[in-house]
């Protein structure tokens, strides 16, 4: 038989990411290619107490279906954690768990796009989001982003010509750029978008993963009605866990919950159950500065590895937050090339392209500083100064 | 501003069963309406120590990210009980590891329909499929079953008019019928999709729950490269832990995994190390066999029930596993407006209207047996016959 599979299908983008990192299982290699959080740091011990405490408890009720919306406890929890870390008044109805902030962007996307509606997408952007929303046959509007936020000149013809109907950014510590938009960035962002049909997708895996400097204030501040918000603890507790949420307006809520049951029936109930008796036995703030202090010496090694080991004319952003830092070479070196240079040297990255919707053989690249140690670091980074000035010398 | 949602969305019919079991909390109710396996028969204890085992021996691979097909181990655990229990040889890169088997639904409708595209579904036929593949704007093609399986002529004169993308079965003790195609009436289906371009879902969460009779071969065997299968640990070990598969040939398998990947990047991986744990550590076998023994002994409390309380009239199927079973009211009762006058004797049920893709007001209804002890099906079966006899006396 001929399999006749669905256009949407067809239209998304294979991991890049998955595909290239292939040829980095190679222990000698020092990867700083990852997207994940530092296992070492995860609180293994204090999770498997809440699993005992769970099973022993509410054993036969973590085990059983659960409703759509998630446990309504852990979303109490989430609600007073928006409430104390960003003054934000959020009812528990409008919070769904969902398997992951994966998966709120494909809830989004379902509940959303018609095929062929814009998305506005940062530039570069996060390549989940691209592909989430790629299976609703978005079409992508990439707007360049800096240490302000969007370019919203740009922004402003596309809501024009385009009227998309979904604008996406992880304005905390992006993926991949490590970028941070100030408050004069949001409240322009915020101004053009207001009285449009868009609505802000505000994603922030990273944000509470400050090391220096003051958090600055989401968009539900800025647009309550016109903004969702995805969080996880993939990166302050664990991602195996695959336990994300969903805040959005009621209207916007009830869609999300009737694509919830049609998608997963609802999220792993004992992982809710865990994070939950974790968050109650245990201090997350505590927990998280333990893993900024070791992200934050990470960067710094990162960023003296740079300053050391790279030659002129390679630019390089300094997060104040996040897993990742973001470097541009001269403009004649294609990432990409320099990517098999490095693996040579026993070094891995990640090439920019796939972070781009379009642009293909760009000289950026993501760095990762979130799963290798500072010895580690520092080795890596002179690999790959001198892949870089290798690469340089030949051109 | 307005939120103009996808077309998608607003096909999909909301949880009828959800809605009206928000009448039946009630604790004096005794309830037939739900679908959910009895929670007294977990095997919690057996799970915690596997939980146990994955958080001391692998505890932070479990909570880091993990690959998109799911752990190989349990792949390969699966394979071989599809071999041992089936006779089927399967490969672990033909099986897939999801968020149960509501996702394999999704995942199939994500990659295989286009607006508009028909989906052969059974007559009564089980609502979480109607609704996963409403998302991808399918359209219905419903053909009655019977004890010996579809009615091949109706199913035959839809595929020559409507070239369907899929059809869905649930051919071992059906949700909501209880039924079970024979093996003729197995034969003669493939024997009309055969050269056809329509692939077969089949879903199985019951099949291992068998009381009586002999095991029917998989659609798999007759149909390999058109055959998609959908499995699930749900009514087997727990439905908490959300993990079900999909079996699906390669070209199937490769847009599976993009799909998955796009909606939740993977499968909680604690939960899957905590089965294979468990499968390793203990008896599947032994532990279905309580499991079964027990539904059994409560299946034959309610068909007593129908025998000893119900009038003339009443037709009822007698299944040989599973957890339901169907009963047929005289045409002119209509079931939901029995189940109002069930409430007030405080019975609950679910009146066969979900399971129709359109027919309303049907005089057919689902019972539960796997959640009440056979005391309490004893008490349920007479106030529910009560109610019957009443309604008929009325009319």
């Amino acid at each position: 038989m001929t399999i006749p599979f669905s256009d949407r299908i067809s239209d998304v983008p294979r991991s890049f990411i998955r595909e290239i990192l292939k040829v980095a299982i190679d222990p000698q290699i020092i990867s700083f290619a990852g997207g994940l959080p530092n296992r070492n740091f995860f609180p293994v011990e204090a999770l498997q107490n809440a699993s005992n405490k769970v099973f022993e408890t509410a054993g036969r009720e973590a085990l059983q279906y659960a409703n759509s919306e998630g446990d309504l406890i852990l979303r109490e929890m989430i609600a007073s954690r928006y409430k104390e870390k960003k003054g934000l008044d959020i009812k528990v109805d409008n919070i769904l768990i969902t398997s992951g902030s994966q998966q709120g962007l494909d809830l989004m996307g379902k509940i959303l796009l018609n095929d062929g509606d814009g998305v506005v997408i940062e530039e570069p952007g996060y390549l989940g989001a691209i592909q989430a929303f790629s299976v609703y046959r978005a079409s992508f509007h990439p707007v360049p982003i800096s240490e302000e936020g969007m370019d919203t000149e740009r922004l402003q013809s596309i809501l024009q010509q385009k009227k998309p109907r979904i604008l996406y950014t992880v304005p905390n510590f992006q993926n991949p750029s490590g970028i941070t938009y100030s408050e004069a960035g949001r409240d322009a962002l915020a101004a053009v978008l207001e009285r449009s049909d868009t609505l802000l997708i505000e994603d922030d895996p990273y944000g509470e993963l400050r090391f220096t400097g003051k958090d600055k204030t989401s968009f539900a501040k800025r647009l309550p009605d016109q903004t969702v918000m995805l969080g996880s603890f993939s990166k302050i507790v664990a991602p195996g866990l695959r336990i994300g949420w969903i805040v959005a307006p009621d209207l916007i809520m009830e869609k999300l919950i009737v694509a919830k049951q049609a998608s997963d029936l609802h999220t792993q109930y004992l992982g809710q159950l865990i994070i939950r008796q974790f968050l109650q036995d245990n201090d997350l703030d505590g927990h998280i500065s333990t893993i900024t202090d070791v992200y934050n010496q990470q960067r710094l090694a990162m960023i003296r590895g740079v300053e050391q080991y790279f030659p002129e004319g390679v630019q390089f952003t300094r997060p104040e937050g996040g897993m990742f830092l973001w470097m541009t070479l001269p403009s004649d070196l294609s990432a990409m090339s320099l990517f098999h240079r490095a693996i040579d040297k026993k070094v891995a990255f990640v090439p920019g392209d796939p972070f781009y919707a379009s642009r293909k053989h760009v000289s950026t690249l993501r760095l990762n500083f979130s799963c290798v140690d500072k010895a580690g670091i520092d080795t890596g980074m002179a690999r790959l100064g001198g892949a870089v000035r290798e690469a340089m010398e030949q051109r």
